[in-house]
């Protein structure tokens, strides 16, 4: 059992794509966060979801959410507008997220320590080139742990 | 459009639970944390899944990852093992994680803003009585604004 039988296809974006990609990503599927690579799949970080909703509301009401009581519900809806023409890369915040990287032949023992040392709900799976193939969630991995 | 038109059921787990209880929803269902709530059902704070192997790989092997190389794959397998007895309050994080609490009539942009500033994909939705009702998440959020 190594990290290659548990990693599944994965959405990712590049830090180039849209932005509004990455939240229909995020809208359509379950995911904690998007892998990001560069031009080349190489994996480099992850967008949390929750880096989205950053770009997308006004700083004076994330500063305040009480604020958005009081805004119009027909605007308030459309706030995503906000998001277009801006890509990926002006979403990731400042700090990046740590991103565990392995590959295949990695044991399932190291997946877990890595989740658990860098908090990190994903780990990307690489091939030799270092180019993306897969990721393991931790939903997965825990799955294969309680029922085998 | 409110916070208690978006709500879902959710299950959340109680922090007296047993830990495995965590795992066992965590595995079962994709979900980027679970609630946790007091013993009457109010919500406190949030279980990242990643806290669940923290408390289940062993400290040595989370600061050192390539040490699980060296492990039997046999014996890694059952590490999960070690939750056994455990409760949910083990798991928590020293740092309690921010989980934002709104009734049923917030703003969708009010739930935006707080799931923004909180950097938190989850909102627990309460009744008058603080009881926690359904919860919000980022992709059923981003998945409403996308598509009206």
């Amino acid at each position: 059992m190594r990290a290659g039988d548990l990693a599944v296809p994965f959405p990712a974006v590049k830090s180039s794509s849209p932005v509004l990609e990455a939240a229909r990503l995020l809208a359509d599927q379950n995911l904690p966060g998007l892998v990001v690579t560069d031009d080349g799949g190489r994996p480099i970080t992850v967008l949390p979801g929750t880096q989205v909703l950053r770009l997308a509301v006004p700083a004076y009401i994330q500063d305040d959410p009480a604020l958005a009581r009081v805004i119009d519900e027909a605007h308030a809806d459309k706030f995503l507008a906000e998001l277009d023409g801006r890509t990926v890369a002006e979403a990731l915040p400042a700090q990046p997220k740590d991103l565990p990287i392995v590959t295949a032949a990695a044991t399932v023992l190291e997946v877990a320590a890595l989740m658990a040392a860098s908090r990190s709900p994903l780990v990307a799976v690489v091939d030799a080139g270092g180019v993306l193939t897969g990721v393991i969630t931790l939903d997965t991995l825990l799955d294969r742990m309680l029922n085998r």
